[in-house]
């Protein structure tokens, strides 16, 4: 394993010897709003690496090609090395954070589409509500690729939210990222974890993901672990 | 003529015998940046109806379904009375605005593709952004309604880019409103004027339109009065 290629608020990536992999180091750090709010939560690396890999390989055996290799140890997955579509996927099944203060609408509004949207991945702008037309001028993806990405989403959505409710667990909305192969193909990368969901206890509609850090919920690690201990982590 | 239906900011619509028909109303009033600025541009009422009448004349003979009926006098128009669509549809053939800043593309940038953006009409949240998925969501419109308004607005692009450009004016951005007849049809409602529209000359880069009184520029009359004159209208 060689030099850091790229470190993130959450993650960093490293170079392998062989040129299509990556290793992906999760960390402890949370940040919210932004970058403006920041903190650790300590666990939250070992936790996040256990949930995607139980997530992406659910997803892989469900038929969703990913960037999923295989976990490594404790913080480590090793995954194909992708070139990230620089939007960030949003899946809404109810209304919540920034889609309920950007319309007035009230968080845990039950709409009766399922909402998908696409933000422009770039902090200094602060990742900002798209359209397929403007991801399309800016040259972030092509219509087919937008296209490709849509279906996929759909039925990931399908997927992950049958497995949650199975769980006991309400999936409320989620974030994805993409990356295209050497050979162009669009598959999913980056991580889904607590940190990229909301997920709220379909009984107490307790939240169990990073709105705890970001609203000052307290038990934040704890809700991390409930999440892990559901998917039959350790 | 009778009493008031809706004042805003642009606009007086007023209740007329017939209940399928209204009365439109131009003021002088000019707004910006959501209500923040404000004031007046003496002659632009009369200049905007007739603007608006020439063009929604030239779409109808063209094939598109308006609302507009006749224009009566200096500031008033006979327009057929819809359930308006509460989404600003803006098109935009080069980046400008707040397209330009909200992603970071310099002003002027021609994009590769057509840009068809939806905005929540509601002032209160500063005209938001969404998409159809958040519309529906909304209870906005159907996705067959907006799927309708798409192609009309293609349309509408195409004629008006090519009427203005052999004025020697370049169309780079403008807004839409659409609205529903009683019989549930979708036609083309409210206005396209220099209020709605940003406008250059294509020789001299000059700006023909509102950002002339947002930006203050000045000779915000002369401006509106040059398209006015350019359309052939006196
Ligand atoms: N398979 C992959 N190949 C290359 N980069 C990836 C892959 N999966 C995720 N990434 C990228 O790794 C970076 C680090 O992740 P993260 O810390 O979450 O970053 P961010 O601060 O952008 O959210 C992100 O830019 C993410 O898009
Ligand atoms: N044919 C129509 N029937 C009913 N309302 C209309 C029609 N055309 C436009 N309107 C509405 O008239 C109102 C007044 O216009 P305007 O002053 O531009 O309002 P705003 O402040 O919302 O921009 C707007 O709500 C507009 O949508
Ligand atoms: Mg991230
Ligand atoms: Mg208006």
């Amino acid at each position: 394993m060689s030099a850091v290629m790229y470190e993130g608020k959450a993650k960093q990536v490293f170079q392998t010897e062989n040129e299509n992999e990556v290793l992906i180091r999760y960390k402890d750090d949370a940040t919210a709003f932004n970058g403006e709010k920041k903190g650790q939560i300590i666990g939250k690396g070992e936790i996040n690496n256990s949930i995607t890999s139980i997530l992406f390989t659910l997803l892989e055996e469900k038929g969703i090609k990913t960037h999923f290799i295989k976990k490594i140890n404790e913080r480590d997955q090793l995954c194909r090395s992708v070139e990230i579509v620089m939007v960030e996927v949003i899946v809404r099944n109810i209304i919540a954070g920034s889609m309920a203060k950007r319309v007035g609408i009230e968080e845990g509004t039950v709409p009766p589409n399922t909402i998908f949207e696409i933000c422009y991945k770039n902090d200094d702008f602060g990742d900002p509500l798209i359209n397929d037309h403007h991801a399309v001028a800016m040259g972030l993806a092509t219509y087919d690729e937008l296209n490709t990405i849509y279906d996929m989403t759909a039925k990931i959505n399908e997927i992950m939210k049958a497995f949650f409710d199975d769980l006991g667990i309400t999936l409320v909305d989620f974030k994805l990222e993409f990356g295209r192969t050497k050979d162009g193909e669009i598959i999913l990368a980056d991580e889904i974890s607590p940190d990229t969901c909301r997920l709220w206890d379909k009984k107490t509609g307790e939240k169990l993901d990073k709105d705890r850090f970001r609203r000052d919920l307290g038990n934040i690690e704890g809700a991390y672990k409930e999440i892990l201990s559901r998917l039959g982590g350790k």
